[in-house]
């Protein structure tokens, strides 16, 4: 395979598009400059990962990149570096001059690294630029949204697979090992970016049976027990049987940028309450994509949720029965907990071209996990157009 | 599975074993307290993984858990928590102490999280504690030892599979994918702890003839073009041809410690430099596991195999050719890059206990990738042991 030299892989067009959104939100903020080092912001701004920075100033809408890694970069606005002390020498030679208030990723980036990187700049007002971001990369342009749009088309061919890889006698592992085989050979990139000091994720979460109700210290809508408790959340080892809910939520990182799809599927006739829960789902689902407009608050979408679970008598079992998660949606993109959040205490105002995984799940003792998630567009004056297709019953394995 | 409910899951002589390794490096520098909260960390004074914080007290050995989730631990020094602020009340409550100076992990952490750690005790001093830990961690106790020696078994038992899952025609990713199917089939866990801001990997590695020479923006040994920019390290697509090198770097965590193993496979006839360099990679194992000892420097390793390296003429070609990695041995356990580091200018001197990845690799144009990586203990009175002991020739495919 051959790739660019260039250190922007974007069109000229694509980085305008997404620099503007950022330094809009910077000037809002009083932001002069920023400097960027997280993966998923140098990927959002660059289309590649680099070891370095990327040096933003908002009153030009001008970016520099420092480059420590990879050695082969180039570009008109690329310097090389062997550490972030160099940069402000190439800075005074070549005339750039930078902002009073210098944003850093203080929600990314350890304490010591902000440390170091605050005394490089120690001449200026030192402040965070996380948020702004996040912002950003909350609303997704027309090319991000093709991106999520085909790796949502990728996921749903593999997860038509899914029955047919099961096996009798096969644990809810062996069953995972085999859809992320499946994942993989159709070109998903085998590794997913989440954001948070101590999120670990799998490529593919399976829970099938009571292992649904296994509370996990990860912030997660679903649990369970894991193989080992060095990772404790996932798939245990629980051998699918009769009655059981097969939980499959895998994640779709096909081009990346990611789609968030959960399925259920069951061995056997599951209970009643089981199937009412799992239809509640795809109708909180359903319900909350045709109100979700630009405009409306996040929270209002969960207070939705919670209000058709009541209806249904259902509350003790919505998202998680021993442990409750305290969401049932997110954004998703480069990293799969993106904004907006879909939460009760949310500040998120939706916007057009938000990306959004709603998760409204349950769990019920005896027979496990059971709802949908699907992957959805925030869009003006219509419904949110669902980018995750799969069908949404519970198939038989 | 069922496991217990208890915070610690370590015998109680483990954990003594522990926390004093990490309380008398406390002493040393003179800090009353931590406050651990990093996964990696926990794991290593627990034996599992909480959403939560642990507080260390360096002159009594005492140690608290304060957990947000899961929500069903218990233990006579458990506190559930909601949030970090709930700590000070808790500890007024139950006459809890703490010392004058707090240490917290300021390179794990975010700037963010340190920041408002740093306000729950804002009466105190508060200074780093990752030296202390990363150095507890790099001395093992016999039962981690026991726990790495495993997944050297196991990973072992899969290297011996990999030429029987090769077939004709096969890119680099193909047999990525099912040497990582076999490893899960065989029980490794599926994810890996790497320390680093930036810092991500895939279950296996796999570089196949001049995608070798490609350089990534990160810092492991080799390079690599990766599938796609979003991930630009290792397997590229590369179809396996004759002449080529196929290097496998797996990581073997199957039992929450890792090991870490390099071998090469090659399809048809290798120039002889890549051979000869190949046995030069041995033979830099070979003597820098014979005088490794307790005591010993660890940058005395980097210059030695320099000096071997020399001898041959290999210089050119050693840690990349392209690109060069700046070091070529890490500590290994619970995360893949531990302490001590095998690098020109580390400070590290070799403890009994250590377990040390060596990794001296060339890159050779034309031909790829050659050299081992094998996963040795520091011993006293006596040469490294292996615990990595696949073929170390290069097998054909």
């Amino acid at each position: 395979m051959s790739r660019s030299n260039s250190t922007i892989l974007l069109s000229p067009e694509e980085l305008s598009l997404r620099l503007s959104h950022v330094t809009k939100l910077m000037r809002t903020d009083g932001i002069g400059s920023a400097l960027i080092n997280d993966n998923a912001n140098i990927y959002y701004l660059t289309g590649r990962v680099i070891d370095g920075y990327l040096l933003i100033d908002s009153q030009s809408n001008s970016m520099w990149a420092f480059v420590r890694r990879p050695s082969n970069l180039e570009g008109p606005t690329t310097f090389a570096i062997r550490k972030p002390e160099d940069i402000p020498a190439i800075l005074a030679e070549n005339g750039i001059t930078i902002g009073e208030k210098v944003g850093l990723e203080r929600d990314n980036s350890s304490w010591s690294t902000i440390h170091r990187l605050s005394k490089v700049f120690e001449d200026r007002e030192i402040c965070n630029i996380d948020h702004v971001l996040l912002a950003a990369r909350s609303v997704k342009t027309p090319t991000e949204i093709a991106l999520i749009a085909e790796s949502g088309i990728r996921q749903t061919e593999v997860y038509r697979k899914i029955p047919s890889l099961y096996q009798p006698g096969m644990t809810d592992i062996d069953l995972q090992i085999e859809i992320e085989r499946q994942l993989r050979l159709a070109g998903c990139l085998g590794q997913f970016r989440i954001a948070g000091d101590s999120m670990e994720l799998f490529m593919a979460n399976i829970l099938v049976g009571d292992n649904a109700d296994n509370p996990s210290p990860y912030d997660f809508a679903m649990g369970g027990h894991g193989a080992h408790p060095s990772l404790p959340v996932g798939a245990d080892g629980t051998v699918i049987k009769r009655g059981h809910t097969v939980m499959v939520d895998a994640n779709g990182n096909f081009t990346g940028y990611m789609t968030d799809m959960t399925r259920v599927f069951a061995f056997g006739e599951i209970s009643d309450m089981a199937r009412r829960a799992h239809e509640c789902s795809r109708k909180i689902c359903h319900t909350l994509a045709e109100i979700a407009r630009p405009g409306i608050e996040a929270k209002y979408l969960f207070e939705k949720a919670i209000e058709i679970v009541k209806e249904e008598g259902l509350e003790d079992y919505f998202m998680g029965h021993r442990q409750h998660a305290g969401f049932i949606g997110h954004g998703v993109g480069i990293q799969i907990n993106e904004h907006p959040v879909i939460a009760p205490r949310s500040r998120d105002i939706l916007r057009e071209g938000n990306v959004i995984a709603l998760e409204p799940k349950f769990v019920i003792p005896g027979t496990g996990a059971v709802g949908i998630e699907n992957t959805y567009v925030v869009i003006a004056d219509s419904p949110m157009q669902c980018l995750t297709t799969a069908p949404e019953e519970i198939l038989s394995l």
